[in-house]
């Protein structure tokens, strides 16, 4: 069965659009005849970045999340938006955010993050060398930078204290690639 | 800054609504005086459930997404439906989704999935001494089960091979816990 798509789409139309995301409601015929309505947030990709210092410090996040109401320890993330490509997109979020510019970039993971109800496709990038400036940010992101040793910053993704799932699933993914800094399998 | 709330909600309304997630429509005024609209993916909380066997095998299972047109390897997930708890609703979606009954089950961990856009907020939980039986799916759910030992399906989740993020961050997240199958730092 894993070789099909089970649905077939009879139609699709915009319940609602933003410049962020949009819902598009599918109208679909399953494999078993039958025929149900899924209503799909089409969102743009984004990339989520993880950037080191050149002596080994992670540049994470403390940013206010108005969906959940809490300040969250995360990574810089953003949108890609249409016309550009990841990496530029990533360098640009990386500087907005917390004024970083970085010597090396490598890209590290792909992932869905809501492949239930969503399209979105997350990007993960390591940018090493960073340096810090002053950011760029929009007047209403709320966002503290905190730095922190790789291995101290896996350790809290390891142990459930980023609570930003693709943060914390980003972080993780970039470990194979964070030996120099004295962690993983080979440290 | 990070110890308050930098945004206060003026008045909030409904732009869609559905038995599975609504859109929230917020009006904000920012800390800096500002307005802005927000809108925000209102969804129950969902539980992702680790199913391991008692010789040792994970309980992955192989699962069409419409909204990625995919097959993604996954664990059983749902959501909490109001008025039950999260320990029910997970036995629920292990006995439907793959016809699996624990023997033991621990909660492992909590994340925010969407927490740019969305309140949905991911209950980890680690089902041990799984047993199968036959699913109880929904006539349109497409799954297909896979067991793999648990050192394979954590080998996977930490290369970037499980393409559901909830899912691949649910595996690592219960790393700790998964000492008995000789895997993790005291393996």
């Amino acid at each position: 069965m894993s070789a099909s798509r089970p649905y077939l789409t009879l139609d699709s139309r915009y319940v609602w659009q933003s410049r962020w995301y949009s819902l598009r409601q599918d109208h679909l015929r399953a494999a078993d005849g039958s025929e149900i309505t899924y209503t799909v947030v089409e969102k743009p990709g984004a990339v989520w970045i993880v950037p080191v210092t050149a002596d080994g410090q992670m540049v994470l996040i403390r940013q206010y999340r108005h969906p959940v109401e809490a300040w969250c320890l995360e990574v810089p993330a953003g949108n890609v938006e249409p016309g550009h490509d990841e990496l530029s997109m990533a360098a640009r979020e990386l500087r907005e955010e917390v004024g970083g510019t970085a010597g090396r970039w490598a890209k590290a993971a792909e992932f869905f993050t809501m492949n239930g109800i969503g399209n979105e496709i997350a990007q993960v990038y390591l940018a090493q060398d960073v340096t810090l400036g002053a950011p760029q940010r929009e007047p209403t992101e709320y966002i503290d930078v905190e730095l922190l040793p790789v291995a101290e910053a896996l350790r809290l993704a390891r142990a459930g204290a980023i609570k930003d799932g693709p943060s914390a699933l980003a972080i993780l993914l970039c470990e194979p690639l964070l030996g120099e800094y004295g962690v993983g399998p080979n440290a």
